[in-house]
């Protein structure tokens, strides 16, 4: 006895979503056609609407609908500044602080040599081109504080360096509102090189 | 700043797999438009595909492609025998030990009240209309030894008896090579109460 194909078939595709196994697809595929067609459906029109309709930004990378996105497209951007991070979500989460109002770039990934992810893979001459276009003066490095976030932040940093560009990174320590006793000694060590005198403006 | 919406709509349409939340949803829609196109739209055919095709056995219930399902039109099963299961994937199981010869069940489910499951859900009614066909003598009971899975098993087992049919349980102990110090107290007292002498046949 088997499964019926197209069964196994929709098993198999769930199973290459990141970090879902044989008993998560099969899992999956079971809820989709015993208790949510509907959702079936709705994800297959999904899958298809996004493939075809997304792409990448030409200037910044990033997800988007159009030839460039909407924000390098906004006049209201400072040119001038160029914020480099690993993902859409990174680059959202970043809008959200309300608090950066130049452009960015989105690698989509990070270096990680092991994973065969290269300075190919990360778009790194796109990004290199981008930064040399005259306009922009100085980019924030905005990878995560990860070992390989901080790696590509290096890697990069000294490539735009080279360049004549100013590069700073976001600064590293304490988070707002943790209490010192739950926060890793890395950390701290951090926030005590990098400690500011009180009073400090930004 | 916002995700473009087809990109919106993926992610939605993901976070209603059972599970999945908001940030594994983005991760899927993330990986499938950087880094594997084909798969979403292999996903995207094998969604049609099995929701179009794969439908339920009049006979026994589980998923299938046709009318009645290979196991239930097999001559070489035995149909005086039935045995009741939660799912497609409990029959599979079943079917590997290769020492089944009966029919099947399958509830697609398990009674749970407290999530809506009632004996409509389980398909109870056809349930009792297909063992009580005349044909079947004896009836399997095979649902998860869980606290909803015995309880399925209990309810259903009051129902069948009451209609003159033989009905039993999977055995419950200790399971092939394990070691007792590993095993859990309730299953050794279920072995003990079950105690069989040496020497017994099947």
């Amino acid at each position: 006895m088997k499964a019926p194909a197209p069964l196994e078939a929709l098993t198999a595709a769930l199973k290459r979503l990141p970090g879902v196994g044989a008993k998560s697809a099969q899992r999956f595929a079971y809820h989709l056609l015993q208790h949510d067609r509907e959702g079936a459906a709705l994800l297959a029109r999904a899958l298809n609407e996004a493939t075809q309709r997304v792409r990448h930004c030409q200037r910044c990378n990033t997800f988007t609908e159009f030839e460039v996105c909407e924000t390098c497209s906004s006049p209201r951007r400072d040119p001038a500044l160029l914020c480099v991070v690993e993902t859409p979500a990174d680059q959202l989460t970043i809008e959200q602080t309300l608090s950066y109002t130049g452009l960015y770039f989105v690698l989509m990934g990070r270096l990680s040599p092991l994973d065969g992810i290269g300075p190919k893979q990360i778009g790194l001459e796109r990004l290199l081109a981008r930064a040399g276009d005259g306009v922009v003066r100085e980019v924030i490095l905005a990878t995560n504080f990860t070992q390989e976030g901080e790696a590509t932040a290096h890697y990069i940093g000294e490539l735009l360096r080279a360049r004549g560009l100013k590069v700073s990174r976001l600064a590293r320590g304490v988070p707002v509102g943790s209490e010192l006793e739950y926060v890793d000694p890395s950390t701290i060590a951090q926030a005590l090189r990098d400690q500011r005198s009180v009073g400090d403006r930004d």
